[in-house]
């Protein structure tokens, strides 16, 4: 085994990544060295990039999520695990509170050097075996965004069977991995874009109606047609807010992931507290999530929407290609 | 028994009230007739005097709560209850979801007749024995306030043992219910007013401290000397919520049950997600807030604040005391 890998490596917050030679790390005793085979891009990764993140450090390795084989275990790690094929939880130190993370959590790609890169280095407790029945691309595409989109939908909303929902922003990846996550418990499934073409793809894979976000009175339209929602999943916030509050069923739940649509500007509470409605904060999750999901994935042999697959050379042409939010599901590194 | 009775009338929204006499109501099958001893006022009866709720009926005897005595019953209810002592719950027709009301939910005192009389006729499953330490006006200030806190504290801010409360307008019915019955897990209680004498008096009653909210950084004084806060109990909501989601505690919860101080504005919700922040809409309660609610009474020997009594003849200057926002407390009419 060599001594040095190839690794994306962000010189400092602002500029491109740089492909660069760096020590292969060496696992502490409760860790394990991987071979990476593919790695996930979020949309976290982009904007530490871009310098939108607190707590950057400058030459950091990025990436969260990979598919890859143990190399190499630490003294107290069981040393069967070498040789196998692992995905990788990329919540460290959640802490005892399913609720909320501990102060300590951090996702691996930013302080601790991620995945885009031959080689990574995590607890041992967060490597899991993949889903059998996902390539390693796909499986690639699964940890953050799905056990975002798992703790969203399930343990924050609490969705129930037959409930209606409502996925805003579709394409993203998290959106994608609730649409997909959801169809195991309804068929009324709702989606926004502002593209006529993301909608059409996401009635493809279960969504019965889409509505484009763009118009003012897409709520309006919407519950014309449906009624109302059970729960939302929304990475956006923003003015859509207000709108989504009116249409929420009595005791309907929204999950806020995200606020790439800014700050909510105007908000009456009268319908929240006569409907006795739910204004819910999510973001990433906990083991019990993260094992949860891939239990569903499992069951369901659900499959994650790919994209595109880029090199680790061309990790630039990735993040330029997510930034321009074209995309329509994950996008994966071959390492 | 007379065929006629004395009961304060609406004559139309925006008008006083007026005392008239008026035809003594026949319970039906499943009803009580009770005769009224004290009946509680509430906002709500002030709002819909002034015309500010929907669905106003013209010539209804407006009152929520009441303690009185069972005079009659209909063929289907037991009449071992005539001449017990009673206190009745406002809700009727709740529904069978705990979450949420029925479409066929109201409050006793619009549209129906209500206690604001000397005999009110409500469904025999609304009525129960009052607590045996409160005295009758006690009793009679607990019912509407008292079960709207006890949800909004136990069933939606779920708090627990020890944590930090912050309960906001301290003064009004439903704050200082939660006062009391947040003594009974925690004696980490803050409340917030405009009045230093409310703040004052709070404290005798178990809070650990107060803070102005006319001061542009109160959230700032209460987080550097307090930490944070777990639970929220608010009836405001208005320009402040942005700075109580600024101290919520990870995984807190911020419980809204009215919007006295108009609409939420600039709300980012980046704490939201990243904190797994709660913001729950409460309103009223469900059968079984209420019987938790008279539990929780009984066993800790709570007794609620009464400001103030009027008599009947006097129910338009009540209206007005309460109308200033000047009390502490409930305003209790004596029958």
């Amino acid at each position: 085994m060599a001594s040095t890998m190839r690794a994306a490596v962000l010189p400092e917050p602002g500029k491109p990544l740089e492909i660069r030679e760096v020590p292969i790390p060496e696992p502490l005793t409760n860790e394990m060295l991987i071979k990476v085979l593919y790695a996930g891009i979020n949309h976290r990764d982009v904007w530490i990039q871009k310098g939108l993140y607190p707590g950057i450090r400058k030459g950091v390795i990025l990436g969260s999520d990979c598919v890859g084989i143990v190399e190499k275990v630490g003294s107290e790690v069981d040393s069967a695990w070498i040789g196998k094929k692992v995905i990788v939880n990329p919540g460290i130190d959640w802490g005892p509170r399913r609720e909320v993370q501990s102060s300590s959590f951090h996702i691996l790609g930013n302080p601790t050097n991620g995945t885009f890169a031959e080689y990574v280095v995590v607890p041992a407790e967060n490597v899991y075996q993949p889903p059998l029945h996902l390539s390693d691309e796909e499986a690639a595409a699964l940890p953050l965004a799905g056990v975002t989109a798992y703790r969203a939908l399930f343990y924050r909303g609490k969705v129930k069977e037959g409930e209606t929902v409502l996925i805003t922003g579709i394409g993203g990846g998290v959106a994608l991995m609730a649409l997909k996550m959801a169809t195991t418990v309804t068929d009324k499934i709702i989606v926004t874009s502002s593209s006529r073409e993301k909608i059409e793809r996401a009635i493809e894979l279960g969504a019965s109606d889409g509505f484009f976000y763009t118009q003012e009175d897409w709520h309006k339209q919407l519950a014309s047609k449906w009624g109302g929602v059970d729960v939302v999943i929304d990475g956006a916030s923003g003015p859509n807010i207000a709108k989504i509050i009116d249409i929420l069923n009595p005791a309907g739940r929204l999950v806020i992931y995200g606020q790439t649509a800014g700050r909510v500007e105007q908000l009456s509470t009268a319908k929240v507290f006569w409907r006795h409605l739910n204004i819910l904060g999510s973001t990433m999750g906990s083991p019990s999530d993260f094992e949860e999901m891939l239990e569903l994935w499992n069951t369901h042999k659900l499959k994650p929407v790919i994209d595109r697959l880029y090199s680790l050379d061309e990790i630039n042409k990735a993040f330029e290609w997510m930034d321009n939010a074209k995309q329509f599901g994950k996008i994966v590194i071959k390492v």
